[in-house]
């Protein structure tokens, strides 16, 4: 067997949650609108995200600081009480929303734990990345959870050494090209893209597209048969 | 040699952890005090906390959330901008207040380090843990690092059987009895409970004094010592 272990990023290849930052985003907007053009109030909140990022790491509860920190900022402290409440509900509403697993991959995973070990490789919140596997039903299909503070060639490198037989026989997929591709490649493993109609920001770089350990696939529906194929 | 490795919780033992929390306590009853009397403040605080441990979990960012949605409460909505401020302002410092190890407890690890293999097994921010152990210097001590959102007695049956021969072979050094000392003695572990002059609310429990495998140390100096005991 060439390839003995395949990890997986979580938010949205397994689910959606991009979207779900859009939508706090856009609800945001609408908060404080009072105080700027969409544009800038979106400018505003992305940069302090990035800003916080060391500090607060990957995660909803950092994303509500600087949601509340930016309100503060954009209306030099005029902001009304009542939308530092409701930034604290919309935060508090990301982190018990519903899980549900992206069309295909359900199959698409029962299928592969069967002849491969199964890692969840994902940054964020650990609480509420355990919670968020748990309500998603797929948990059972795991043989193993990592969830890291950054997605690097070292963290590759660790956990695929620990779960599996090492980088050179083990395969990625997930929906960010710095996250999960380049880094993955890097360290010696294969490497399968599924794009997600919206990339964060700060996720955004140029896919390896000539890269021979390398694939972008429409849907996690179609690694089985990539896998398959590299069998060969 | 009967155990070979050696667990080490992290917060209040190899550093200062919940001074830190009760001093930020204290800015916020001072920051409210037109609000409340003192007690009736921490009281709430406390409350706050306690509702959101099982959304937000452990650690900083989530008790900042906790200050300022009780800010809320308490002041029914009237709570200034100024004091919303001073709350994010207080989450940041403790985010990166510096990391200095306990008194003799480098001197006890490196000691520890030449014969066990040392794995950190801490609650809390991932990325803020991780950030802590890097600035404490302790970091080359440790074999490995895991950072969990619960301490239970499955959680050390997995770090030992991960990273020693098993929690029979493996000994858990901790501050709380609740979540260093039980479910680690429940795991079959030997356990060093290492009081720290203050407890969290949530982590008050009643020692196992009579347990074989359980001994309360003055000090993680006085952990190689007990360690050579049970060698023998």
């Amino acid at each position: 067997m060439r390839i003995t272990t395949v990890g997986l990023d979580a938010d949205d290849t397994l689910w959606h949650n991009e979207t779900l930052f859009r939508m706090t985003h856009a609800r945001f907007v609408a908060l404080l609108e009072p105080h700027g053009d969409a544009a800038t109030l979106e400018a505003r909140l992305a940069e302090a995200e990035k800003r916080n990022l060391r500090l607060y790491g990957y995660g909803v509860k950092g994303f509500t600081l600087s949601m509340i920190e930016t309100a503060l900022e954009l209306t030099d402290g005029e902001v009304s009480t009542r939308v530092i409440r409701e930034i604290l509900a919309a935060g508090r509403e990301m982190l018990t929303e519903p899980v549900e697993p992206l069309p295909g991959v359900e199959t698409a995973l029962a299928r592969l734990s069967e002849q491969y070990r199964l890692v969840l490789i994902t940054k964020g919140d650990l609480l509420h990345q355990e919670q968020k596997l748990a309500a998603s039903g797929l948990g059972d299909l795991f043989a193993a959870v990592e969830i890291v503070s950054e997605k690097d060639q070292g963290t590759y490198e660790r956990v695929f050494a620990r779960h599996g037989s090492g980088p050179e026989k083990s395969l990625m997929a997930g929906n960010s090209v710095k996250s999960d591709i380049i880094p993955a490649l890097d360290a010696g493993a294969f490497a399968a893209l599924i794009p997600y109609p919206l990339v964060w920001a700060h996720e955004a770089a140029t896919a390896p597209h000539d890269h021979p350990r390398y694939k972008e696939l429409a849907s996690l529906a179609d690694l089985p048969a990539w896998l398959e194929e590299l069998e060969q």
